[in-house]
């Protein structure tokens, strides 16, 4: 049940995209590769990056009795670069060829989020600050994506809707402002969770952390205002994370307000696949 | 069952995508949010692009029971300005809350579908050549990322496994050359298929349709090499499909070698997600 | 998505159950009684208590297509005596008997869960301390019993695993110490999470603090140890949770320690069934 | 597919439970032990009772890998002593901790039926009579509580709705009569089953009787009615099965009426948890 | 939940059915047919029978929202001529165009078995014997078969394996003969259940009774064998199924041996199709 | 992933068909058979055929823990004569029984209709024809029969309607004619794809391959009309087959006409069980 596993969560969604791909058979592959065929299989990077999704990769190919031998493999996290063999193995060429392009499909996309997670965190390098992800993931992948995250570097923020509070804007006008929404969060959620809420300047930050608001999200201030901030709540135990169109070229002046957190909607919604491909050599 | 229509595999697309950003419930909507509250909703557009996915969008509401009232939008494959207003509606605040991120991470990544497809077809405007996605999309929602092709403008190639004979250059290999490939391909297919195949130069491609084959598929040939393919192929029938590293500046280029098909991976493994945002207003 | 609702889950947990119970078919009411017979019923409690699961049961019948007509009863939460007809509706008779078995085994056991809860807060009213639930739950049933205890008046501990960090005695061995265990939780926990962490002694409490803990849980401690722990925490802001066998007979004591949380492993796991009956008269 | 082996069933319940608790991941256990580190485990019972449910505890640690050895148990249906080490084992301490909370909600909920069976099963002994169960069981859990209810040395009465007709008082009212309930089941029934009827008095006996029913309910009658009953059914081959708010009390005075079945709903509505708890040595 | 109403079990056979056929999509359809295009639909016998699967017939198209008007047709279990015109309908053309073979496929089995059956019941018209089916059925679709069974005129055997005791030879043997296998069965059996055996000869029929068995079924016994049998056991109470390699030819004479019951497996696993066909007028 | 293999949709339907059987429990097998009884098993045909569905057989009995040992038997698609033992094995009496009468249904069921199918292929021996399937399939088996129509030495047809384009009268009149519903049909499918059309008469061919189309299917003509439709369509390429009531008798003058596919419903909707079963000798 470790994080890096691939455990049965991911088996379904191995099964889902295996079928969504084969459906009712490979017919390509059925009617011209003989089924005792076998095959030296070379996973080649054509570009730099950090890898993500390769123990993903290999249960795909277990999933469709490829029977592999003899698999050599960094783990993810490793990084890469441009043409070099990532893993190796041999296996059975029918479920090799079936199996190959949902793999890479999984594999090209993780490795991504990882390259461009792995990017932004060496930008902030130096400072004491999280560089996280956010619920602006690929529908059906967030584990996945926030296990990249991580294998980039990254930390995670809460998972899911169910595992942390967060009163964004809208919370806080269908509420009736800060105090009250804060109030009302405290009145019922569990005693194992802190309370973040939104601010968008520094009244409102102030406003927040009177109100009994551990963790302040700053959306879209400026570093001034940032500054400001995190002077203000330090020496009181609050937590800031800033938030807003997140790029490499602005974030390590971020990381200089002082934030604790930076969260970067871009590291999962918008990170290019990887480009790394299989090279196939037919044994017999 | 139309293509265009939100069915029964995309709700259960929903369902899943729910579940996982909801899973036991939406703490922080519940606990700041009065279950009568109601709210008006504009989906704005933050950059300019082609519409996709907007039934899937109204259905996930549809789905949490946000009892949406007075919506108004465009439909798919129509175009967006920067600062649009693109849709409008009124619902329950709660559910229109416990719903966005889930939303809008499926609107805003079939929108970056249906965009860079766009730019691709409109590159290619004046030339007879379909712009035709692949099999490299996202895992779970090629349904999806087609139809966002074809909302942009392109075609689809096959959709799977299952419903087309593509035989590449590893399965010629398994096989024993072209003909033996395409051969055993055509004996067992049935008689309501065209059988397609990869060839990496001149000979290959004679040799292959003097085997059988009625579709080519040029894999990283030269514009030359493309143009003298077309020539000896057309007045036999054959069809040809360009394939390998598509990029934009040499789509055109391409285009204009005479080939009937040019298939292009990043339509769907590299789109960035469009920037599309909703703004909520507290009614009651 | 509110707490209360009858939702997707509990939709699931209703078909299973029904299923469970008709299997193919039940036999005697197809048998025996007329498809178009209907009846009016009531729902009658045969002892005092707190009522849990109305919304849940009243969904069965429908869920079986009982027609249900003119439904009227109590909101959960509320408490009914002996003798009381709690609810009344109206009904085909073939679903109603097909259905009665299966939702009164769901009613009758959460409102016993809520009834049990109700006796332990009326025994601490008075103190400022939280009657909590534990994961001592029947499998399947958590979300409802963790209802039932809200109805009861009682509040929830974190709901499972994944939605808050307690160390427990076998956490706190392995990782090799009070301090490494809660160090090691907060490197890697999202910063959205307190927290928690066993004790049963207060050297081991004051370690625990000082390690950065912000959630104690006392263990099997006397009333005065615990008098003295919250003492030395509560300027810190630390929360205190007493826990272990909790009796009726013991809880008012327990509170007056002025701990803030008292978790009941009983409230869900030893609560005697409520005993509620249903009576039909045939109208037609 | 014997009656204890835990089968297919069951391994989705276990399924179920473990998702219901873990979700997404358990945290604490994720964060605090080492994935290598191993354990010795001890069950230890801190009651007297009878065991039920050893094998699905079992099979719930496989579930999650938890890699045990030296497995060592008595068989369900065994006694245990307070105090008394039930089995031992050894595996990983990771799976073993995340597993651990829902293992023994299964086992102290099925111990704690088995536990309540046996008491009844004692106090008529010396009688020829079987007590029996109903279908008054937990949602999910009826073929593990029925199995629990043989552990304890009960029978078990018809499974569910499915495989046996019992014409009860709303049936009768159904169908316009004893009589015309049991010849319409008897014209339907295949032949393979008995049908049971219920009745309140001794004439509705007697015309149970004379309409063909086989197996006859004797409810909430007294001792003496129930004397008079069995006597004038006999020897025309009835069976006779007492039911109704059945206690520990009465059961034995009810059994010495020489009725042939005593159903008792308190077996597996209201038997409070067995105290089972699980002590755990890190090995390294 | 009668027997004859289309239920949820139903509903997922149709939901399999549909999806096996149309997968990702009716391509035909989409292409040729405009999504607005409605129909009027007769649907016609072309032989005599009798009708089984008209509710799951009509099911399928409200399934794929063929949004149907003016639905008109005979109940299950209705005889129908060479030409005659079954039901009519209306509806949008595509929808009935993608659902009509899954439907007609049922339709036709089951009409298929009706007709067969009330050829064989026709056969033994005046006798009292029930015609009965088994367990050789089309897997997946028992529950319709047995429907189409009683839709003929027959009578159901048990229907499964779950819910009626059938020891047939092999059981007897594993259990050390007849004696040993009815006690063994009886001790544990529910209250509500006969036990019926298979015998081959006179003496074994004799034996079965004398241990206890109820039902006895008399296999691939010769008519004077059987007429011995039935004369011997009928003063006790016992009730005779006949059975083995039943054919239209014989079963009138089996029937006049005075059995109670002959059972049929070519009723479900050997009906061939009946020839029903829709035909379709484009409306707009 | 091979056509023959018995995979993961299989080993579903495989999962549903024992539910269907057992339920709950094989209540006779769980009371009269030792857990530890083995015996040796042997499939008998009490007919002539094709055999088809032996793998999928012997998955069953693995299924529910039969532990086969010496499995003897041919491969799917070679012949049997009446009186021969197909197969032989030994394993668990008790699993053995209880999955016997599935393993059976399956069985008998796709070696009828892979023994039909072997009669029609013999039928037109010397003609260079296809015999193919419909989509006349009993539901949920689709698979299953289409498998046993090659063991049969058939041909498949699409599969179903996503892989193959196929446009039928209904669709013609829909579209508005013949070279509309070509044309339409050509503008949106995928560049591997042919499409057929049904035709009734030679104007109607005629106006078929001129519009376009590639396969033409001659439905219920004359074998006149045939030969004068595949004399003007050979030399343009064009692939024909014939449709409609295909008998035994008339097969071989259809084959003579020169057409390239022949197909046939009957081969799956109405192939009558092959007579084959299960002879048991019980060993400990």
């Amino acid at each position: 049940m470790s994080q890096d596993r691939t455990d049965r969560r991911t088996r379904k969604l191995i099964d889902m995209a295996l079928r969504e791909d084969i459906g009712m058979r490979d017919l390509t592959t059925e009617l011209t590769v003989d089924p005792a065929s076998t095959c030296a299989v070379r996973l080649v990077a054509k570009q730099s990056g950090v890898l993500s999704g390769i123990c993903l990769f290999r249960t795909i190919f277990d999933h469709i009795s490829a029977e592999m031998r003899d698999w050599e493999s960094p783990e993810d996290g490793e990084t890469f670069d441009e043409g070099q063999t990532i893993a190796t193995f041999s296996g059975l060429t029918g479920p090799v060829l079936t199996g190959e392009r949902t793999a890479l499909n999984f594999l090209q996309h993780l490795s991504g989020v990882a390259s461009v997670t792995r990017q932004f965190v060496d930008a902030v390098r130096g400072h004491e600050v999280r560089i996280c992800d956010t619920r602006k993931t690929t529908p059906m992948m967030r584990d996945l994506e926030k296990a990249a995250v991580r294998h980039g570097g990254g930390h995670n923020h809460r998972h899911a809707l169910y595992d942390g509070i967060l009163i964004k804007e809208n919370h806080i006008r269908a509420a009736g402002g800060i105090t009250a929404a804060v109030t009302k969060a405290q009145s019922a959620a569990h005693h194992l969770m802190n309370i973040e809420i939104e601010v968008t300047n520094l009244a409102e930050c102030e406003e927040a952390i009177t109100a009994g608001a551990r963790v302040i999200m700053l959306d879209n201030m400026s570093l001034d205002e940032m500054r400001t901030a995190v002077e203000s709540g330090n020496d009181r135990g609050i937590i800031f994370e800033a938030s807003g169109n997140m790029t490499l070229d602005r974030v390590a002046d971020v990381a200089a307000t002082g934030v604790n957190v930076i969260s970067v909607g871009a590291l999962t919604h918008s990170a290019p696949a990887a480009d790394i491909s299989l090279q196939i050599d037919i044994q017999s």
